[in-house]
């Protein structure tokens, strides 16, 4: 037997409404057999990269061949395009916002191929089409046809200039880095841009951040004291900037796009 | 083969205790080939308009047969019933309060039929029923055997006279129509009761909310500037009052109950 | 065909970053017919005692064998163990930290079998493990085997002294009982360490928490005015403290610990 086709959702359209809830009955009217994951229905509102950062973070762990509908989509309605992707092993399905920049950046790292197609084929949108709601009468549907077995190509045909968000790259200086704050998780922790291949190992350095400084790389939150501000590498292996028990971004009054300096020590 | 049932969950128990979370424990004991989707569980407290709306929107979507488990109960626990109801296309399991108002009205305005169970027949609760928790002793194991195979008219007597809202009606002026805020979403944005049959095709109207006006139909949230207050139809065919990218709740000190003026212009 | 394996999930994760819905791809890449649960992610950060309770409440109601992942892990990364534990007819999954303490004692209370083994086995584990996601690297994955058919005892050597959480007991009293709140649920009801048994089917009596007197037991909190303090015996046979379509929480300023008198009269 084939595993079950699953699909998972990313919005932001919280979960106190009744928006994320119709998706899930518009895909099993199409694609019964379909198992739903959500990722998140609480990304800020409008806020693209928040949506980018929590799809690279979240697809590297799902079955090959799973479809990730993601709409953080303040264009809605206007004349941006709709896409459906393949980034490596996974699917994308959403507007064509920059919402899937971070996926196509891991393919490229795996060097797996990416191939985009418009949304155009309206044989698989439901049959009344609003404009003001297109995850439910565009997106969703298109992903559970997409689940049922249709081919990729089949929704639309190919795009070659998919719109990617520009991220902050990391900057060198003379004894280290200049980093970003790329996101803030749930605890207040500060994710940046520079990742455990920009520290090449060493573990001896100083954080400037808000005017604060924080010595050396811890392993755990657990090893420092609550209440302590430390760095240490994070799931992913990008260097984050955290307060044990505590959050880094009520004590540091940090946010996504607060600079800060990397110092190596001898 | 034939596909899984769905039971979808509405209910104003929040999602941070267990109250939530039990439910699908009961439903996977009785019924564990039973699909179970959340549309939300964020109801306002105790206000079962809110959650009247969010079924109305989620249900029609919904694979026909399916069964909604609704708990805004403040009456849980003294003499008002429990329901079944097959209206329409959907199966409504909860308290016999107003819940399934909305509805009804959708399955009477599509000229489907209706018909009300009381929730009387033990065999199909929980042995052990609370005088507080209807929704884990009662409705959850009722939709679960309904969703495993029981016909409808085992769970209890026909009822006649279900409870049902009494809603706003829009008063036609002598230049249009007099309407009321129904329901705010997510995002601030306020449904009225007035719908596309109300504007007649027409686009050229003043509506004056909170001593604001806004002129005239605007097609999509992104063809108006951020910030700028607009009308709409919704996802629904509903007359919707809006703030481009920001919220028109905030910024109208508008809420449930809220009436406002449409005066078309020549 | 035997049913599908059940998981549930309890974590403080919060549901607005990529941690929580980490976990259903790891899940489902390991055991893609599992059902996976969610109990909460909205565990009070580090609060070790309420998803204890929050385990305690739902676990009860799922099928016999579901596997229950619990992630509430100030530890995380240190030298805490890893556990999976048989109690009763349930599994549960996740840190050594007493989490699993109100599980265990149901297990007694019922003269169920109780096994716990230490995650220790790596080859059920992701293959790269951080020092920061236990949930997503071990617990998460070490589930979804279980689920997939592993025996119990092959994820690590047995461990004979878990660690227990140690919870206020009620002192008897010449007239009564001193109890404890030991959690508010999202209608700030507060749930007491006094069952139905200290009550012995007395119904008068008057509690005094906060300088507040409440008179006598109360079937249902409908037969309250709406705004009225009231005890009654909750879903669980646990007196609570509740404020009819109101919050006991706000209003008495009381919070997990506060203590009370329950004194009986003639």
């Amino acid at each position: 037997m084939m595993n079950k086709p699953v699909i998972s959702l990313t919005t932001d359209f919280g979960t106190a409404d009744y928006d994320a809830g119709v998706l899930t009955g518009v895909i099993w009217s199409i694609a019964p057999q379909a198992n739903i994951a959500v990722l998140t229905h609480d990304v800020t509102p409008f806020n693209i990269l928040e949506g980018a950062v929590i799809l690279s973070r979240c697809t590297p762990f799902f079955p090959e061949g799973s479809i990730h509908i993601a709409v953080v989509d303040p264009g809605v309605g206007t004349e941006r395009r709709g896409l459906a992707a393949r980034l490596g092993k996974q699917i994308f399905v959403g507007p064509d916002n920059g919402l899937c920049t971070l996926m196509v950046e891991q393919a490229h790292k795996e060097n797996l191929p990416v191939e985009f197609y418009a949304l155009e084929n309206t044989e698989y949108w439901l049959p009344y089409v609003t404009s003001v709601f297109h995850g439910r009468d565009i997106f969703a549907p298109v992903a559970a046809h997409l689940a049922a077995g249709i081919p990729l190509n089949k929704v639309g045909s190919p795009v070659v200039d998919p719109v990617l968000l520009e991220l902050p790259v990391p900057i060198q200086t003379a004894s280290g880095w200049r980093g970003t704050i790329l996101h803030v998780d749930h605890f207040g922790n500060l994710t940046t841009n520079l990742t455990a291949g920009h520290l090449s190992g060493k573990v001896n350095y100083v954080v400037t951040i808000q005017g604060t400084a924080i010595t050396g790389l811890t392993t755990t939150y657990g090893s420092a004291k609550p209440g302590e501000l430390l760095t240490l590498l994070d799931d992913s292996d990008c260097l984050e900037i955290a307060v044990s028990q505590g959050s880094a971004e009520k004590r540091l009054q940090a946010r996504v796009g607060t600079e800060f300096e990397l110092v190596f020590q001898e």
